[in-house]
């Protein structure tokens, strides 16, 4: 028994979309202990997905399919699944009234195209869409299992957790599972923490491998057990081992970001966080806000592009703007130090760099950024990043957010 | 003549990496108006290799293969497809000369692994790898041709861009081009927007097809062209046709996002713009930012999350507060309103809403957002969105944004 990815749609094959479905979904197979050995691309062709699923059952028991589930006339995945399996197909009445409901929450009327949405093959299951108009479905045909999906990510990931899981858990997938902890890192490069952690590479159970990609670190520890909780025993103590050896540098695991590590240690101490950012333009609060509940300790900020904005909301110095420039140590700790004033919180950020390409000098090069963090003790810190011009625009900028808030953990780590 | 790009490491099927280099190959393909039907993703395993050859044999015949060249006992690739054609392997001397040269400018000696990689079948040419110590082959083989490249993407993308693209010009490829504009919609479904340019998606040539991701519908005009001068000239008049049809629906083409489309509208006016924020809390502001330039017509922000930050920044009424709630249209229009004059910019966009998953009640539910625009004449709207609560706390504030971007798009347009 064995699974095969097959995502469908042309605009894969003309590169228009990274195909992000397949790591997803290879990733939640190993999850489950389901084998899985090939993925197939094919595009919007009738012909073409028929030739696709005969080589794909010849080889593989679980068929996977992404795509192609829309309401046009070039999405043909389920139309062109039925007809292989010369199966007719019948029209589900729940979901024309799903369809029905979700065009009236949003003031508008389903259309005649939505109608073949419904249309699913004699014998299959419905594979709800809580949030789109595509549902998928899950069929069990000749010995095959036959699962749809649409194309659009976020619809296949809450479908797949909500549905499909449950699905393949009681044919009886997920009863050895691959289990692992993802530990993430802050402050400190691959290389470095590969030689402090290089006795555990070797380890045969579980196994520890590293990663890396802007500015974290990963080490995934992994194990194959019976249940999570025996995997937890395996993974622990190694776990455990690792994070003492990397202090600090060690923020959160697995969906741990950085935003709801801060936003768990301001809540533990009742405190709040106000920012005042330039060169992120409101990325930084965008992060803080990004968590639910962020409200109990975001109280706000302000978006100080221009310098006028600095010294008239913020209180930065005139005299300092001129003499040191907008990007400065002094004018980060100043903007982080007028932001706590104004918006009354114990903790205060001012993020200030140039996030290029252009605008940079020889002393002022792309990529340079200062942070400052204030906090209620009337103490102010600043620190200064250089992330070269290489890097871009967005990395620049989504790196200073994601610094600023690593600097105000580890102030609030103590 | 068609291709098919393979992809061979057990790395990708795991879901460890994301299987990038399909997506540089399948637009570098298009580029040169090669037709690609499949993609393919194999293991590290001799057998499952061979069958996707044969498979790929019967349908394509130019194959690409990335993946599976290092030295390791596990790379399997070049003796696969050796093996599969009965061919001999020959070491190559130069390879070997080049590897070791690698080496030594490293500081190390070519290890006993590494000999392997200077195998090729014969009769095929060496493509070679200038960074790396794998080099691929391109090979004409039974009226196919062959060509392999590392999977490190950097690698694979310089070899196809030194040696591939001639190789492939000089067999007659990239004479003629497939060249497409990609048409955005705002503010109009899939489904509605392909009513109206039914007539358009039986077209031989250019042809049309719809794409829809949150909140963004898109036509691709798509033709093959021997040049892109050509190419615009026949897809210019069906361009222009759905670009009358579809009015202000439409807002920009190809890499054109919304906050551009809004920037470059700003600077032609020589007019400027601030932002209020409460449940995007910085996101809009981001997007603007992201721009590069949008100094020019950005000023800044309040990032109000809190009724305190509202009525004391953005002179919100505490009464409108306490009797409309911080969600309804008089806040947003206030936030608008005040954030304009605060900042004394041309433009203000107040945004707040409920983005969720908590926070919702029956009046007024998770989804509900409501927008405010303020121009410099003094006049203000506001326009309430519904996203529904199985939007999602990511989707609700990135849509929320957007359609901000949009009804202020539409107000510059006139």
């Amino acid at each position: 028994m064995n699974a095969e990815i097959i995502c469908i749609g042309t605009e894969i094959l003309l590169g228009d979309i990274l195909n992000s479905n397949s790591q997803y979904l290879a990733l939640e197979l190993a999850r489950l202990g389901i084998p899985h050995y090939y993925q197939t691309v094919v595009g919007d062709n009738l012909n073409r997905i028929h030739s696709i699923i005969k080589t794909a059952l010849e080889r593989s028991s679980i068929l996977i399919f992404t795509g192609g589930l829309g309401p046009t006339p070039d999405d043909l995945t389920t139309e062109a699944i039925a007809s292989y399996f010369q199966t007719t197909m019948v029209e589900d009445r729940e979901i024309i009234e799903d369809i029905k409901q979700k065009f009236a929450s949003r003031g508008r009327e389903m259309t005649a195209n939505n109608y073949k949405q419904a249309l699913i093959p004699q014998g299959a299951l419905v594979l709800p869409n809580k949030t789109g108009t595509a549902p998928g479905i899950m069929w069990e045909k000749d010995s095959k299992l036959i699962l749809t999906f649409p194309g659009v990510p976020s619809e296949m990931k809450q479908m797949w957790q909500d549905t499909a899981i449950p699905f393949l858990k009681s044919k009886g997938w997920g009863k050895e599972i691959i289990y692992s902890e993802m530990l993430r890192f802050r402050g400190i490069g691959e290389s470095s923490l590969a030689q402090k952690v290089n006795h555990l590479f070797d380890l045969a159970n579980p196994t520890v491998a590293p990663y890396a990609s802007h500015g974290e670190v990963r080490l995934r520890v992994s194990t194959k057990a019976q249940s999570a909780e025996e995997a937890k025993k395996i993974i622990q103590p190694i776990a455990e081992e690792i994070k003492i050896i990397a202090g600090q540098d060690y923020f959160g695991s697995d969906e741990d970001t950085l935003a709801l590590v801060v936003g768990n240690l301001l809540k533990q101490r009742g405190e709040t966080l106000a920012v005042a950012e330039s060169c992120t333009g409101g990325g930084l609060g965008a992060m803080v806000t990004d968590i639910e509940g962020s409200s109990e300790y975001f109280v706000g900020g302000v978006i100080a592009y221009s310098n006028e904005v600095k010294m008239n909301l913020l209180g930065v110095s005139e005299d300092d703007l001129a003499r040191e420039g907008a990007v400065s140590a002094i004018v980060a700790e100043q903007m982080a130090r007028g932001v706590r004033q104004r918006f009354g919180t114990d903790w205060g950020i001012g993020i200030t760099g140039i996030a290029g390409p252009g605008g940079g000098t020889e002393s002022k090069p792309v990529g340079l950024v200062y942070i400052g963090i204030a906090s209620a003790t009337g103490e102010v810190w600043s620190y200064r990043d250089t992330y070269g011009s290489s890097r871009g625009r967005y990395l620049v900028r989504y790196l200073s957010a994601c610094n600023a808030l690593d600097q105000l953990r580890r102030k609030l780590l103590g």
